[in-house]
């Protein structure tokens, strides 16, 4: 690790880091200026509400899961005033709850929500949503770390604000890089500037940005490995690292419902991941920990409440139907030692037939 | 780097974590609380200030460089009312004025300064401001960023409340780790609880260390990076990772002096850099060009107004004589090929000269 290092203060670096601020736009799908953090896409979540809010302002939270939570305390931690609107575990919020809020209150300064919810795997409906705020004071701020590369999102079309997103997604490094766009009318609110944040300035990391340098010393070897997976982003094309997760995703969906398991997200899934109730009278921690300690392989249990009672299969990223074959071939064999009625390849035959019938559509 | 990645949500990598934890507070050589952030250096400093100070509050900053300088910024950035003690490029300031400073406005809640300082290369006498501090309602807040593990700095002995590391200079891992030590005088200004911050939250990263946890995503593949950096430590010994650098800088400055260089530091110089003049006529741009094009060599130029005034060569972690030797050599023949009259080889022996008194003494 240490030798793929470069210092961050010569030309060398400050191509690199231009290059990556680049391949970021390309991986967005935006002409909006990106700045990108060495944090975890919780840290540039902050840079959102501490660069564009000031203490009092009028926030409206949209919140379905773990990371809706995560912007209720964040935005409150910041002195923000807010309204949430909630979904039970599982659901989403409706974009409609979202436009009758702004009209109700039309001093909402933010609106906060997940592109997608990976504690429960639901998506929301972005689309919908920057209509209702497009017209309004409101900023739009989208929290798109698993959105990213598994759903489309128009950030420029659409007009969302800020979009979020983190290196350890579908931009498959290892954590410790965020990364957001800003669109012009977020930048609007990033003047005057307020008091009460430095690290985060996103000012300081546009103008960084624009001379290919962090204003702070950056996680260069992590940089390093995100201009080869964005380089590798642009050959595949943008578009197919999505199609391939939402591909993935409704194998999986399909081979669940083959195993008589049921989906634990009701409305629009997540591509990045798909949550699956564990059956009656079994805990999602055995199955989690089987997959762990029979074959290696990592399926995340649900957080929270929702632990025990359901897991999770993440499919972006490098992440492709190889591994799914295995991944369902061995959740037969868990239920089966769990004391479920499986019959062997029932959920891997499904996953083989999306994937023909995919396969076959593109002439392969 | 993806391979040697592991999910930070498991039992492997909580005991990575708390490892870490413990590896940090013997590399430190401290009992106090330690925390480890997925950022710069520079998140480390802004939580002391979030998470300690109000606006409003009264400090102090000691400012003998550049980074002397951003303690400056950063607490005016979160309203502080900020006194600085400045001393000039080269310089350092005095225990004595911040004892005087402390007598005369017994509000002050807070003294901000670096170790070593590292823009200049000159050390500050942490030792004595701790005497001065001791007793008064302010908090000592020490950037050691380059001066963990070159310098040495008795944090529970002197009473050092906050003392700030980065990943990238002793603990010789790449950027993107920054750790800081919390005394419990410091841990009663993080009761009761301020807001604006949340992402270097304190007492989230206490609470989530003490269960091998990071509260958001860390960067896992630097944590990987450094439980082995740690573990060299340990082996070697933290008190001989210190001689190291000291050993080094010393024979750095006398074969400077060999060579008719004249330091730039005044005062104790850092053991982490040593800042030298570009002789006379000559602009240390052209040095550290050299060192980059002909030998693949990276020394720092000055920053700010000392580019191409100075330039600084450091000696930390794994650096040794191996490359001081080399480091020695490169720069004879770079200053002979400026017009320079160089003997080579009169740097060298020099270092040579250090290198066999220091290895006798050791009886080797």
């Amino acid at each position: 690790m240490a030798g793929a290092d470069i210092h961050h203060r010569t030309e060398d670096f400050r191509a690199l880091y231009s290059g990556v601020l680049e391949g970021l736009k390309y991986f967005m799908g935006t002409t909006n200026d990106v700045m990108v953090f060495t944090s975890s896409g919780t840290g540039a979540m902050e840079s959102a509400i501490s660069n564009l809010f000031s203490a009092g302002d009028k926030a409206l939270v949209v919140c379905a899961g773990k990371f809706g939570e995560r912007w209720t305390e964040m935005t409150r931690a910041f002195g923000l005033q807010v309204q949430v609107l909630e979904a039970p575990y599982g659901d989403a919020v409706t974009p409609e709850r979202v436009a009758e809020a702004l009209q109700t209150d039309p001093g909402i300064r933010g609106v906060f929500v997940q592109a997608t919810e990976s504690s429960t795997g639901v998506s929301h409906d972005i689309e919908a949503m920057a209509r209702a705020v497009k017209g309004t004071d409101a900023l739009l701020i989208v929290d798109a770390i698993t959105g990213l590369g598994t759903s489309h999102l128009d950030i420029d079309g659409w007009g969302l604000d800020v979009v979020i997103g983190g290196s350890q997604k579908a931009a498959m490094i290892p954590p410790g890089l965020a990364f957001l766009s800003l669109s012009p009318k977020a930048w609007e609110r990033a003047e005057p500037r307020r008091s009460g944040y430095f690290y985060f300035d996103l000012l300081k990391h546009k103008k960084g940005g624009e001379k290919g340098e962090s204003p702070w010393t950056p996680a260069t070897s992590l940089l390093l490995g995100l201009a080869e997976t964005l380089r590798y982003i642009r050959e595949l094309g943008r578009e197919n690292l999505i199609e391939n997760a939402q591909l993935l995703a409704k194998a999986t969906r399909e081979a669940a419902v083959a195993l008589d398991l049921e989906l634990f997200a009701k409305g629009i899934p997540a591509a990045a991941v798909t949550s699956i109730r564990a059956p009656n009278g079994v805990s999602s921690n055995d199955i989690v920990k089987q997959f762990k300690t029979r074959f290696g392989s990592i399926i995340a249990n649900g957080q929270g409440s929702m632990k025990g009672e359901i897991f999770r299969i993440a499919h972006l990223g490098y992440f492709d139907f190889a591994d799914l074959f295995g991944v369902i071939a061995e959740l037969e064999i868990i239920l089966h030692s769990l004391g479920q009625k499986v019959e062997f390849g029932q959920g891997v035959r499904r996953v083989q037939q999306v994937y023909v019938e995919a396969a076959g559509s593109q002439g392969s």
